[in-house]
Order: structure tokens, then sequence, then C-alpha cells
């Protein structure tokens, strides 16, 4: 059941050997400069989250996100994904694809016909429309006006904003209010903190108490409610934070333009590239400890998450400069 | 949609003042001497979870429930509760009353036709019947082959033993591999760490892998799976901890006798007394910053966790002998 995602060091180093601390992760668009973990009260691991901690952490999201609209929770964007086949009966879902790989298969097994579009007006009609924005893995943007504009078309729109953070001019988060319309964001990408399983969904007060209802009390834990509500409050680090992606993916790509590859498309937190041969080439990058991501369908794509530190750096340009 | 649950600390500040930190939470039945938290690599916080993590949780979970069958780390047993419904096209609902507040609601909202019932045999003929063992919160037990003779009798038969750890003699879980059985298992209570949000669900392959598949993947943080695999592979500390708890029981309950309450029943994480006016009796705790737990239907009950440090039986003492 377990499909093909980045992150899975497993495979890497059961197929390329390896200690797992030696291993750069570049297979996912995870920040790789975390957010600094704050010191913590016991509380946090031993009592059952209080109402008021959840509360908090709801008013820092919607400060962070720049939304009035209701908050929830979850255990990581994929929770809400998993919830969204049961909000209403099975009807016809339209993605716009490619995209996540998540999205269809937990719509049909959930009894819903699926259907994968490429473009937005294709999407019209559906009872659940879900459009990535900015796009996992190829980056593609949508403009907001466009995307309300859909909103009317079908009866449920959902916008997984997983990557916006870094990218805040594309966010629906202001709008999430309108019927209809549920906006999907991470908490772990760009904090860095994806182990913490902490995502939100913003929406109609009727759509997040449905969801509220399906996903039950203290679906998230202490932990990542107390270290989610420090970091979402804190703007100086997430602006910091934009300004170094921006660069370090600009950086990213001087490199790979640098050995040869094209870049198709990304986010300040991922970039996809035509490396000609992915998978000759993330053998390469691999035994040189540093995993990558590449897709069955598309044998000359690569996605690479950008590095953390300067070492990261220096070792992913020696095992390129090798190529 | 929140029910009243014990642990809500929010409400005993609200009414009764006081620092968070003032208060003895006596209100649930979770262990006020939790599993010492060890260690974490960054890891843990900041990469996805692994199969391979997960799958070492599993193991341990496995071992620590001398368990044989297939198993799923959920984000508390309530998560398991939540995902029940969906198993099945709904149907009929037997849960044997009253116990923990949580599965006739969650049922009812996916649309199942949910029946409360006083004996066990009345659950007969249901497509889902739930028996929580030990109960909550009256402590009421079932002989495990009581149990099994009834498996045969409905269709999906649900042991929550979220209150077994301490009397792993009451268990089903060596025979969770059977068709038809599904054995849930709460980590935080026994443990003391229900802000990690973690528990099991154990059955049969089938119904596993289906559970597995509405959860998805990393339903559980990198920190609950570390610490939970230390913790259940961690015989000693269970030992030790079981025959604490089981003394510190017999503790409280003299202590209980001593200012007129009878004990109704309980486990060794928590007693269920009759107090005469509980309101009243709970007002007296809290104006003493310890909070109990009351049931609106009940007005004679009282439910008392077990205090922790020899500090907090001397505020439970001396709140008490002011009565």
């Amino acid at each position: 059941m377990i499909r093909d995602h980045g992150g899975n060091l497993d495979l890497a180093q059961e197929r390329f050997g390896g200690r797992l601390e030696e291993w750069i992760d570049l297979s996912t668009g995870i920040n790789r400069q975390a957010y600094p973990a704050p010191t913590l009260e016991p509380r946090h691991w031993k009592a059952l989250p209080s109402p008021s901690d959840i509360a908090a952490l709801h008013t820092a999201a919607r400060q962070a996100y720049g939304c009035s609209a209701s908050v929830l929770a979850v255990a990581g964007a994929q929770a809400a994904i998993q919830l969204l086949p049961h909000l209403a009966p099975a009807g016809r879902a339209r993605i716009l694809a490619p995209t996540y790989n998540e999205f269809a298969p937990v719509l049909t097994a959930a009894g819903w016909q699926v259907d994968e579009v490429g473009e937005i007006e294709a999407l019209a009609a559906a009872d659940i429309a879900v459009v990535v924005n900015p796009n996992n893995p190829d980056g593609r943007q949508h403009e907001p006006s466009g995307l309300l504009a859909l909103r009317s078309r079908v009866k449920r729109l959902v916008i997984d904003e997983s990557f916006a953070d870094a990218v805040p001019q594309a966010s629906l988060a202001a709008e999430a209010g309108r019927a209809g319309l549920l906006v999907l964001r991470s908490f772990g990408k760009f904090y860095g903190l994806a182990g913490l399983r902490l995502g939100f969904v913003l929406g109609s007060a009727d759509d997040i108490s449905a969801l509220d209802a399906m996903a039950g009390p203290w679906p998230v834990s202490g932990v990542a409610i107390e270290i989610g509500r420090k970091a979402l409050l804190d703007r100086d680090w997430a602006d910091t934070t934009r300004a170094r992606l921006e660069m370090d993916a600009r950086r990213l790509d001087a490199l790979a333009v640098s050995v040869g590859w094209r870049l198709i498309g990304g986010t300040p937190l991922f970039r996809l590239y035509d490396v000609g041969n992915a998978l000759a080439m993330r053998e390469q990058l691999a035994r040189a400890r540093i995993w990558s991501r590449i897709f069955t369908d598309k044998p000359n794509w690569l996605r690479l998450g950008l590095p953390g530190h300067e070492t990261e750096w220096m070792r992913l340009s020696e095992a390129l400069s090798v190529c």
C-alpha cells in the first residue's frame, strides 16, 4: 500500500549502503535548515493537548497564513487528504495532473470516480476538484484569481498549498472562508519538521466542523502543537527563510545548468530538472550518498530538494562534477 | 463537537483559577509517573518516518502485547475509533455501556445505527460490537474466553484495551489474528505520554491493511515512533510500573474508604467511587487544585487517576481530610 514517495532513505540504504547519518536526503521538498526546536515543558509530552492549546495553534496558523476563516490542525497535509473522500458522498473527482500521487488513490479507494486532467478548464463540474498550487513536482503555479473563478464551477475546490509558504503570493488562504473552497497547508516542509506531523485545513465553518468531527479529538501531538505555534508566530524566521530559499534555489539551478541539466520548474523548496537518464543520475548521486527523487513515468525527470549547510552544497557539487 | 473528557484542565482553570502547573490532574487514567523520555536524534523531528522506523515500532508493539498478528500504529486509540465506521458499510453497531463516550457518536455520525446495551449477550448479531475491557469508567472486566465466544456471533468484534497494560491477563492481544476481531491499544495511558498521540490496532491482515490505507502514510510522528519503540521494549519498566500501580491503587482505595467513599470499580490506572454528591466533591478537590472526573448522568460517581509522586499524595490526602 506504500506508494513511491521522496524521503524513503530505507531504499537508498538498502540499494547503495552507507549509514543513515551519511546520507543527504534531497529526495523531498523538506527544508534542511529546520526551525530550531524550542525547549518543551513535560506537559506537552505527557498530557492530552487541551482545547486552549489547540485554539492557540489555530490562531497562530491563521496569522501565519493570512487567513480569517476556520482552521483545523491535522497530522500533516496527508491526514487532510485522507479525510477528503468522507466529506461528501462519493461522486466525481477531478485532479489537475501530473501531481502529488496520493489524491487519486485515496479518493478511488473510497469509491470516488477519479479523472486526472491536464488543464484547469477540465476540472469544471467536478464534485471535488483538486489543484496543487504550486504544483509538485513541476512547480507549476496558478493565478489565485483563476482558481477563485473556478470555485463556482465545481462543488468543492481543494487547493493543496503544501509548498506555498515560500511563495505566499500564490496562496488562496485569505479566501478560505468562501463556501466550497478548502485550502490545505503543510507545516513540516517549509519549517523542516516533517517528522512532527502537522498540517492544516482552512475552509468554511461547515466544512471545518465536519472535518473536525472526522479527525476526532487530539489528532495532533502536544509536541507538534507547541513547536508549531511558536514557529508559525515567528515572522522573522519565515521572512529570512523565504529569502534564503530563493537564493539557494537559484544557486542550485546554476549548479544544475553547469552540468548540462535543464530546469523544468520548481518552488524555492525543490527543483525539477531534465537530466537525460534520471535513473543513471540518481545512482551517480547515490554513490556519493545523496538521495534524489525520480519518477517512473518520466525517465528524464529528477527532482532535488535544496542542500542545507555549506558542507552539503560542497558534497553535491563534487558529486555532480564527477558526472 | 468536543464531548466531556477527562484531562481538560482548561475548564478547571477557568472555573477555579490557579496556574496550570499548580494543578494535579487526576481527571484521567494517564499514569503520572511517565516513562522517562529518551534523548532523540534530530531526524525524528525533521524527517518523515521511514517504513523501517514504523516496522520496528510494530515489532515492539507485538512483543509488548504478546501478539503475533498484524499491527498498525495510529495517533492514539482515539484515531482507531475514528477509522472504525469506515471499515465496512454502515450497519448495526452495539456497544456495551456505560463506557467511553466516543464510540457511539463517531459511529452514529458515519451513518451507523447504534444501540448501547448492558450485557454481553445483547451484543450478538451486531455488524460491529464494541467492548471496552477493562471498562472505563467502572473497571468492569470480561473473561477473554467469554469475549472470544462472542466473536463468532457478531460480524466484527472490537475490544478496546486502552487500560489493559496494567492487567495483561485480561487481554485478547494473543488472539488478534482471528477473523473479525480487532483489539485497540493505547500507548499514552500506561506509559504516561498521552501528548505523544500513539496507539495501535491489532487484527487480521485484511482489516489492518484496510485501516492502514485509511490512515495513510505517516499517521504517527517520528518522536512518538522512537519513544514508543523504546518504551514498549522496556519490560523491566513495565513490570515495575504494573506492580507500583497495583499498590498505589490499593493506597488510593484506603484513602477513599477512610473518608467514607465506596469503591465502585476501577483499574490500576483509575478508581471510580461513589462519593455521594460528586459535584460538591469535585469542587472541594478543585479548591485544592486537584482535578477529578464526574459524570453528568451519575451524580454520585467520581473517578480519580492515581497521584504520581509523594507530594501529590500528600496534597490529595490533605484535600480529602478537609472534606
